[in-house]
């Protein structure tokens, strides 16, 4: 029975199917849903939304934490629902959409869409959709597996529909921190002051009334699709934790290093994976994203505390995790991503945040976004929020793609997401350059020398030799800075082909 | 007499002449200077080393807080005595000296070179050189028109030289606010929560035997060169202010708007200017630099507080301004750069930040700070402490340069220092882009037709247009992308020849 779960029992005549709670939701509107790197997202309504788009014309603006899981983004896309998205996707087929322009997709740093929806500079929300593993007692909203954008979407929407799923463990109950800052002019500190702190409530505080609808769910988060360690993710975690180690002997840091950040996906869970084995103890994070490591690292008795806004599993962790979830309590909080991601925490704790470059280039700008410098992939996500303002700021990469093809250090990157301001470290199997207190040309040569695979170092060197006759405090050839862009477009591949002999 | 200006006693006998208290700066040193933007810098014992290096060999990293006056950066680039500079300058001299690659500049947001420091990433501080207009009676350092990053370096450094300024009046006790950031990982929130909030000390803290000598002096600080406004800077402030008014009639914020913030230099400071007669009032300023408008305001009875980091006149204003400065005591704060640019109270206050791009492009990037994508100009300064944090940042320039031959909005800036994520508001003389919310392709639409000069206007269009027809998020012609630079320079003029008439 689902009763239970509606603690406010004056809410209870409010359950409907989803496609009758998706009528709420007109053309043209502005909708915030949970969902938060697949975790957490609504998963009924927006299917409804999608049915009804092949009746009647329904085209909405769609706000969310960041990725969703359950297809919601494709089939959303393909019903034609999309008119603008934002802050954050990671869905293939929308991902098209945008590149043809046909969704407006706004790219945003995650901790910056709710200031802007506060500040009424974004909006208004029309209708917040959030997944809930139960409602109080006084009709707060307790999220499930994170937290993403959807307390201040429920706060600001003029309504709310409730995805209450019964698959989410009522054990996560009084795992989420809600701290919403105070309206400006008149804003405190945020009461955050190490990675354990609880600075809020355990639910999203909300007027019941606003709850329009309820709907009764039992499909499961979707799993990441992480890949399993290789060599090449394993030299890489070596050459970070060799590098922490030394920031350790040399006093900077003691042995529980700082708070630890790891943006998504397979290179920087494997760095955090790393961590079981290194020398280091006593470790906390202070994260968007909680995967699998994580619950790797607790096991093992290297993690005491972890903060992050999600918790995103690969499938079989997904199995083993969700059911005793509730074993974790104590040590693990759910923060809404503008809390995880605030510039303001993120100084404060001395976060060690690592990151995962699309490609970076020789003086160590870094583009996390555009391939060629033109198509969308995914969007900046948390990787500003956390490089600008991190004690270390690492970006890590495998210094090849496609077989060799592509060099991930290239002369000039064709699209700037972190700037040499914000790059501290740069890592890839072969090698991790220290780039603090450098000026660009010694940038260059380090990256060069330790970061550029070694089938395209000389090609990189012969840039930077050229640039440099050139002169300039970054020098650069303007007019071949692309070039090996522009060669991968014609031959398939960044290297020059060899002249033939003879 | 000087000696009312020491109030330790036991401290007269530290004072020497500048070319002794040189002799404790040895060959390979880093040196920490104060001096912020020719405010309160450090004026005899850097020009006593330059004397010194014309005998022997004297190579030092020298750190300020921002740009130096009394050609000090000139005079010690030409002794040959920097070998590392930063984290910001803005001399002809040094300039080329680093764009030869001579010195080695580290370009670094404003707020960040003290946390380096302080977490022994860079350093450590071997000598620091503080101008100050008194010394407690326990031995704290007052300072004079800036605070800069002098706090920490006195802090941090094993010796201090006090330069003791007899022409920086007395009345300037009282109105520094000297806050230190406490330790990680125990750092707790910076009490600072409007502009007004005074945090810290009168006087920079630290232990009297650090101070090895003491030099009294009696140069003034250098003037700012500003331009008086003109038709475009006064068109650019025309668009802001009726913005800024837009803004308060849609309830987004009050008549008093927001803590306003401008950086250094012409086009910002005529914006400011143009605040004398708009509508607004009780306004307050939380910046790094108060230039003349800051007082014209006051005078004005328009801004009730104004925060900075230094106070950098004209010479009119110089001469008006410091002889009556203590008028303006309990209206007028200065703080550590650290703390004037902190991301943490930026974002807490909602800033209205205000500063000017070198060039933009179609899709909202800027570039601060290299001309063709090589050069160095003066650095990112604290533009990046302010963009990525304010409530709006707004960025402003000429669409023109050179006459014409230059557009200052290009398909694709050569260098990014802020990107489409951290930019609201782009303003040129020919109109206002408001890029909130807007996604690539829009934000090229607004700020072709808005801010791209009429002559130009069709030639980015046409860019733009071949650029949408391949496609992606944000559509490029990665080949003709710097065709613009290119053309200017091997024509002189970023405008293609018209083909000569049949």
């Amino acid at each position: 029975m689902y009763r239970d779960r509606i603690r406010l029992k004056s809410l209870w005549g409010k359950v409907v199917p989803a496609e009758e709670a998706a009528f709420l939701i007109k053309d043209g509107m502005t909708v915030g849903m949970s969902g938060f790197t697949r975790a957490g997202d609504a998963k009924a309504v927006p299917l409804a939304l999608a049915e009804r788009a092949a009746s009647e014309k329904l085209k909405i603006t769609l706000m969310t934490g960041a990725s969703l899981g359950n297809d919601v983004d494709r089939i959303l896309t393909e019903a034609g629902v999309l008119s603008r998205r934002l802050p954050f996707q990671a869905d293939p087929v929308l991902r098209k959409a945008i590149n043809r322009g046909e969704v407006m997709f706004v790219d945003q740093h995650l901790s910056e869409t709710v200031e802007l929806l506060r500040s009424r500079q974004m909006g208004p929300v029309d209708v917040a959709v959030i997944e809930a593993c139960a409602i109080t007692e006084n009709g707060g909203i307790v999220p499930t597996t994170s937290i993403g954008n959807s307390a201040t979407f429920a706060i600001l929407a003029e309504k709310i529909i409730i995805e209450l799923n019964l698959t989410q463990p009522l054990d996560l109950e009084g795992m989420h921190d809600v701290y919403i800052p105070t309206r400006r002019p008149f804003r405190e500190p945020i009461p955050v002051v190490t990675a354990e702190s609880r600075a809020g409530l355990p639910y999203i505080p909300i007027d019941p009334s606003k709850i329009a609808a309820i709907v009764v769910t039992r499909k499961q988060d979707s799993s990441a699709s992480i890949l399993p360690p290789d060599d090449e993710t394993n030299a890489i975690a070596g050459h970070l934790i060799e590098f922490l180690g030394r920031e350790v002997r040399q006093g900077r840091m003691g042995r529980s290093l700082a708070p630890l950040q790891a943006g998504i996906g397979t290179i920087a869970n494997a760095v955090l994976h790393g961590l079981i084995d290194g020398p280091f103890h006593d470790l906390t994070m202070y994260s968007e994203v909680l995967q699998d490591s994580t619950f790797e690292l607790f096991d093992a008795g290297k993690l005491n505390f972890a903060s992050g806004s999600s918790i995103t599993l690969s499938a079989g962790k997904y199995a083993e995790v969700l059911p005793k979830i509730g074993s974790y309590k104590g040590r693990l909080l759910l923060r809404p991503q503008e809390i995880s991601n605030h510039p303001e925490v993120i100084r404060r704790l001395g976060v060690i945040g690592i990151n995962t470059a699309l490609e970076c280039d020789i003086y160590g700008n870094v583009n996390s976004t555009h391939v060629n410098g033109t198509q969308m992939m995914n969007g900046i996500g948390g990787s500003g929020d956390f490089a600008r303002n991190s004690h270390l700021a690492i970006f890590v990469t495998k210094s090849l793609a496609k077989s060799g093809a592509i060099s991930s250090v290239v002369p000039m990157v064709t699209h700037v997401d972190h700037n040499e301001h914000d790059v501290d470290v740069l890592v890839t199997e072969a090698g991790l350059a220290d780039l603090r207190g450098l000026a660009p040309r010694e940038r260059a040569e380090t990256i060069i020398r330790n970061c550029v695979h070694p089938s395209y170092r000389e090609l990189a060197a012969d840039y930077h030799r050229r640039a440099l006759q050139r002169g300039g405090h970054t020098p650069h050839l303007l007019e071949e800075a692309f070039a090996w862009h522009s060669r991968f477009q014609q031959t398939g591949s960044m290297m020059p082909t060899p002249l033939a002999a003879e």
